[in-house]
């Protein structure tokens, strides 16, 4: 078992009974997000955008145009920070100070280090679209050397992170627990995948393949 | 038509065709979403953290303990950036290059300040409360002063903020728009309520009140 090992700043201080300090917690946190929020210092004030990721192993890719302010921030060796999110449901509380939210959630300090090398910039790229789209890699066209010019490619190191969840139902103070009929609970937030949406330019009849078929309904697979 | 009015920073440079410019574009993200990543600098590097929020007019409400450092950060004047992403589908191009997402997105810069005084803190916690959980300022319990004493309450300008927007199908280069049989398309991502969860601690026959229900099945209220 690897063990997330906190440094001052990724030490959790508030709701530190929501810390986890297992390393495949901060897996399954990162593998079950779709974006990162990753915020880096431009100017002296602090910059924060979404954008896709991609894990492989204890590394973290991120991409984008060569081109982005913020990457060109984030990719010079400065400092950035990454969180990803997951909104499990809403808290509704006795109180309104005891509501909450039920989340999964995973913060990433470190450097975001512009990845060289075409293979290791393939690897990369890869593990962005498997995360985004899985199937898509094997299944599309591969970037050009053009396209890949254009890309930047980031690695950020997962040594430095913490993870928090909370979970159930809520918290309130004992006083408040009565039988005076008022509704606690939680409202969960679902999220799931609609029916795929064909490339109106695609001819008539083209199937869709089953890694996107899979990803929608995964238990008719 | 109230317009938001681009300054340096909330100029949106990468994919300026997927700009919007009209103040309800920025309303209307930061409606729908549900959290928001606020980014400040500490240390001299950047730190990001998911945090609950509600909107009144043209201020965006935050808040958390008064122990957090990142709100003590970010509520003495010092600069922060608010995101609130909504993601709304993934975009399988015919080229691994153009994969994408369909997204709402809006980015705040500003000064988060601290509100003093009762019913104007009052204001800003009924703001983030019917926001995260529309109904439940007036049926819960409210805030007592010891509550509200280690409640920080902070305020944001949304003045100087930027929003985008994609949705449709892939864009691809045209010399990858063949009949080979290769689907293209999106698929969507969609956000929906479970089933409310009782809290244990309820007496049996516990009614979920109408302001939960109306949330969770709008079509049935």
């Amino acid at each position: 078992m690897k063990h997330l090992s906190p440094t001052e700043r990724s030490t959790v201080r508030r709701g530190a009974n929501r810390a986890r300090t297992d390393r495949t917690d901060l897996y399954a946190v990162l593998d079950a997000g779709l974006i990162c929020h990753l915020a880096v210092v431009v100017d002296g004030a602090p910059r924060v955008l979404p954008t896709c990721y991609g894990r492989d192993g204890d590394t973290l890719y991120l991409h984008g145009s060569t081109g982005a302010a913020s990457l060109r921030e984030g990719g010079t060796g400065a400092p950035v920070c990454a969180a990803v999110t997951l909104l499990d449901g809403i808290v509704y509380a006795r109180s309104v100070f005891h509501h909450s939210v039920n989340y999964r959630s995973a913060m990433v300090h470190g450097h975001a280090i512009p990845v060289s090398g075409e293979a290791a910039r393939l690897r990369g790229l890869r593990a962005i679209t498997e995360h985004l789209a899985p199937g898509s890699w094997d299944y599309t066209r591969a970037p050009t050397a053009k396209e890949l010019a254009a890309t930047a490619v980031l690695a950020l190191d997962l040594a430095e992170a913490s993870v928090k969840v909370r979970n159930g139902p809520p918290v309130d103070e004992e006083s408040d627990v009565t039988d005076d009929g008022l509704w606690a609970g939680v409202l969960p937030l679902v999220r799931s995948w609609g029916a795929p949406e064909s490339c109106p330019l695609l001819p008539a009849g083209t199937a869709t393949p089953g890694h996107v078929l899979a990803r929608w309904r995964p238990e008719v697979q």
